[in-house]
């Protein structure tokens, strides 16, 4: 568990030159040395997670269309920025609160983040440093309006947009992050999501719901009761985009053992890469059977599926608990894309089915799979309250917008792309484009 | 070297969680912080060969034409699936089944992977855990059939490589590779493979040399005896496959050291660095020579064969002799080119130059640069064992295969592409392509 | 401070063969583990340097035109071989001449790179062995010159760019180094700058400057006294070489504390990212009021304007002035653009801006915001004396060239492409191009 405590106001820099720094230092101790290579670990799953950002681009840019990718790009690099910029003024503070945490559902510890020279030491934590642990959360904060971004693509207005993402990941992700994280009522209730299943991916897809229902679908997407496909542009990038995060879950995943602990980080690989593994295959299986094509896109998703699914109980599961778990998340998500589209609610790159739908997979494997330690009620009733509350604010915010500003772009603007309407940039231009699809 | 026991079967994951975890533990040792910086480094060294997947995906795609661009990506990520899962049932403990090792050729522990409480801590190796062993050298099974993917492109049937790679993966590599790191009949007799250029790259190789031959050249390649270059869709992809695969290697080759000796491991990431980088130069002289352009697809195959010809001895040559290696891997890959054009076996992206011949290559330069620890002689034999029976026994596979199923698809369906024949889904269906090259 | 000693020529690598791996050696001292910590992250931050070179490549090949794209790439490739392989000759003993630097300004410690015993153990250094310290410098080497090749894009001729880089990189960076890390006048003056915005960034920069006066604007893109923007031709490209940079740059900035200290790492961390994110907000709240259109490439080139910028300062600034540094930069980058424009100066990627101008001001901001112990004068002192021989000796250097084999493409060979004229072979041969913009 990690230390809270009340953090003093950043000192001056300057400080930190004068610590004598370890490698250098006179004596060395097993411990000085095993402070070193957990922290080292937790960096490193630090620059795998900022990793999953580059992921996210490239799967929801390859997934849509042509017309619209500057747009795509443009978002996916203001949400990192915003994410670890709003982290660093309030969402540190509110996810981690400490002894400012009221009745286990909110507390803030105040703005901006500083350290004591504790902070720096094993003494804050035997397994990294204050800073270590401010931007290991502050990569994990901006994913959750990543997942979003994919959902709403192709018709939501940029300005929309981005005001709507920096209050979801400065606010509600960090408040809803420490019911858990934080020490919160539902950790002390026993609920357990190891790197976020729940906290991370079903807030995100949560969010993505609200805003696929606030906007509509995209036009010409169900035209006359049928169901058409708009393909995305550029398959390769897609796959570039899924190989990414799956890299990156290695850190999202090893580095929620927040150490460098070889048994366990040891397994949480092998859980998770053995559900990612069988994620391709049931939905390959599945999509070969109802489309009777294998689909690349839906076995894409699969792996991405069964990352999600892991992700509540990576560490708790059985290496053959791992596998079925992956495997199912591989045939849930092609079933769950399936009945999106048939209620209509337009998901361009499946993030809701994806991070939403295998989202509770994954929290409730964990009572399913995870033994007598477990409750799957608790975990349900973590499902529902995370779902009320944040599909709840999500509504309300987009709600909020809509009615100020107006969420989505005109009908013309949809109709030439966003890169032209928002950004005045293609981005293939000297490529022939059927813009016009 | 690894200690090779008998593994129970997988205990209940749940009592992981009363593990110490070694970061809090009262008492920290000097051993256990080196069991863990070593451990650590080897789960480093797994998501960087991980990451290799992604690089021959990038690689295959990129060297080859736009309307097979979804048949090769779904076909990359369905080996990383087939790789891992299938290492788990049997691939594992075929490669290193310690006492049940028969006279050096053929073992086997067992179904599954499990663990003992040994397996989690420096009493199974003082290098990494049991889990880390299993998922760093499950990384590198799919590996081989990844080779086989590019050669055989363009035109094998989606089903028949499926089955192919499935079985090859799983019990022709671990088989052979048990002969020399299982510990086996050539390990004993003084062979030397640092880190794979004969048991993974060759491995693969003869496995393609195998495909090539049986399915025959693509329509178009040999034309009233000329040869047409058939040019890849898109180079910017297959050169970000080239640096993924480098980016990769610094855990294929660094891992190999199979602990984080400081000594050791740094050695080889320079011999590594310096011998892709020669490759590259090696390749650019060549065929500004040779074709009178600078040909970018063979300085990017240069890289490369300098990165599989120093596998085999990159703990054991010195700096000097790592760039005289690359530098000649990057003059060999040019002319293996030529010549396997010359022979109508065509590989669209160069993989049994790259892999089989300097694979070969890098092995005997084992016993070239070695010094005196090492027999050229020892190192033909094995060459010549390895390709006797991987080619022997993927040429089976594919024959049997074609007898049964077929190996092939139509001429139809290679005119139109396998992405509409076999996926039904456009790889870029915003973009004019033109298809019919 | 690194160990600076004259190094024997190289031993017989087989020697390294013999010594005692410290995994597995009887007794471990706490000394060992915490040097095996420092030397992997030593190694972890080379490769994610190394990876920065594949980010440089998507920038510039996704920021230019289609028609040069296969240049580009190429170009990029050969860099960092050029780079390694020069620097394993001259470079390394060059940049770090230890006892042989003569008045601070020039030292050569010999040819080609070696180790003795000790330059594997602790006692070179309790950061890291002799080889860490020579392949994590030489990835920053080949830096410089990938500076240059954005901004010549599209007209210099591939001999003459290769030439021109080979010098710079082999000879004027590491003297130039030599200065402040090698110990020289600069570092006894007082100067800082932590990981290389004057060193490495400027040094680039201005080479890239004086390439472009040397070159010239590219054919239509001054007409008339009208700036017509040449767009690039895959944004998604780009982008993906912007977050593989931010990506490399935690190694950059992150190695550059020459351990792996808990303390230091992870502040470095943190001024590192929120530098990059406030370069994003920076650029684009500038750009949406200066263009009023959100430009996507400007916001790609804040997120680099901020990591140059908080480089030379990132382990002595506050978090706070972290950010205010990026934002800074984000807001310089857009109007030195638009300077560069009016003055005629065409670089094709926006390096000199990115680079020189950021790198400027990030060498001026520790001055600013470093404290007490440090003096914006000596900075500037710093700035003025790389500036007047980095940018002195490329000017040179570029006019020699254009004497003896000129430096630029013909007109007909720029408007067909360098893809054709120089490599005889497109980056994109399925698809329908516009080359003739």
């Amino acid at each position: 568990m990690r230390l809270l405590r009340k953090l003093l106001p950043a000192l001056p820099a300057v400080l930190l030159v004068g610590l004598p720094a370890v490698a250098g230092a006179q004596e060395v101790t097993a411990e000085d040395a095993m402070f070193a290579v957990n922290n080292t670990w937790m960096l490193v799953a630090t620059f795998l997670v900022f990793l999953m950002h580059m992921g996210f681009t490239g799967l929801e840019v390859g997934l849509t269309q042509a017309k619209n990718a500057t747009n795509i790009l443009f978002k996916n690099m203001s949400i990192i920025a915003i994410g670890l910029l709003t982290y660093a003024v309030v969402g540190f503070n509110l996810m981690y609160p400490g002894d400012f945490l009221i009745g286990g559902f909110f507390g803030f510890a105040g703005f901006g983040v500083g350290t004591d020279p504790d902070g720096l030491t094993a003494a804050y934590d035997p397994g990294y440093t204050y800073w270590t642990d401010f931007i290991f959360q502050g990569m994990f904060a901006a994913t959750a309006a990543t997942i979003v971004s994919g959902a709403v693509a192709e018709r939501i207005k940029l300005s929309s947009f981005l005001i709507f993402s920096t209050i979801y990941v400065a606010l509600v992700y960090p408040v809803l992050g420490s019911w858990q994280w934080g020490g919160g009522w539902l950790d002390q209730m026993g609920f357990y999501d190891f790197a976020g299943s729940t906290l991370v991916h079903s807030v995100g897809g949560w969010a993505a719901l609200a805003g696929v229902i606030v906007l509509g679908p995209r036009i010409g997407k169900y035209v006359n009761g049928t169901i058409r496909p708009i393909r995305g542009h550029n398959l390769p990038i897609a796959v570039f985009g899924m190989f990414l995060l799956w890299f990156g879950w290695f850190g999202f995943n090893g580095g929620s053992v927040l150490s460098a602990d070889p048994a366990d980080v040891s397994f949480v690989f092998v859980t998770t890469a053995l559900a990612a593994a069988a994620g391709i295959i049931g939905a390959m299986l599945t999509t070969w059977t109802v489309h009777d094509h294998p689909d690349a896109t839906m076995v894409l998703n699969g792996a991405l599926a069964g990352l999600v699914g892991i992700t509540a109980g990576a560490d708790v599961v059985s290496v053959m608990s791992s596998i079925i778990i992956g495997l199912a998340a591989g045939v849930i998500v092609v079933f769950s894309v399936i009945l999106l589209d048939k209620w209509k609610l337009d998901d361009p790159v499946g993030a809701i089915s994806v991070h939403l739908t295998c989202g509770i997979w994954g929290t409730l494997a964990v009572g399913i799979f995870g033994g007598s330690d477990f409750s799957i009620v608790t975990q349900l009733i973590a499902v529902a309250s995370y779902g009320a509350v944040a599909f709840g604010a999500a509504m309300v915010l987009f709600l909020a917008i809509k009615a100020v500003i107006g969420v989505r772009v005109t009908e013309d603007e949809e109709r030439i792309g966003l890169d032209i309407a928002e950004h005045n940039m293609e981005a293939y231009p000297d490529f022939q484009i059927f813009s016009n699809r």
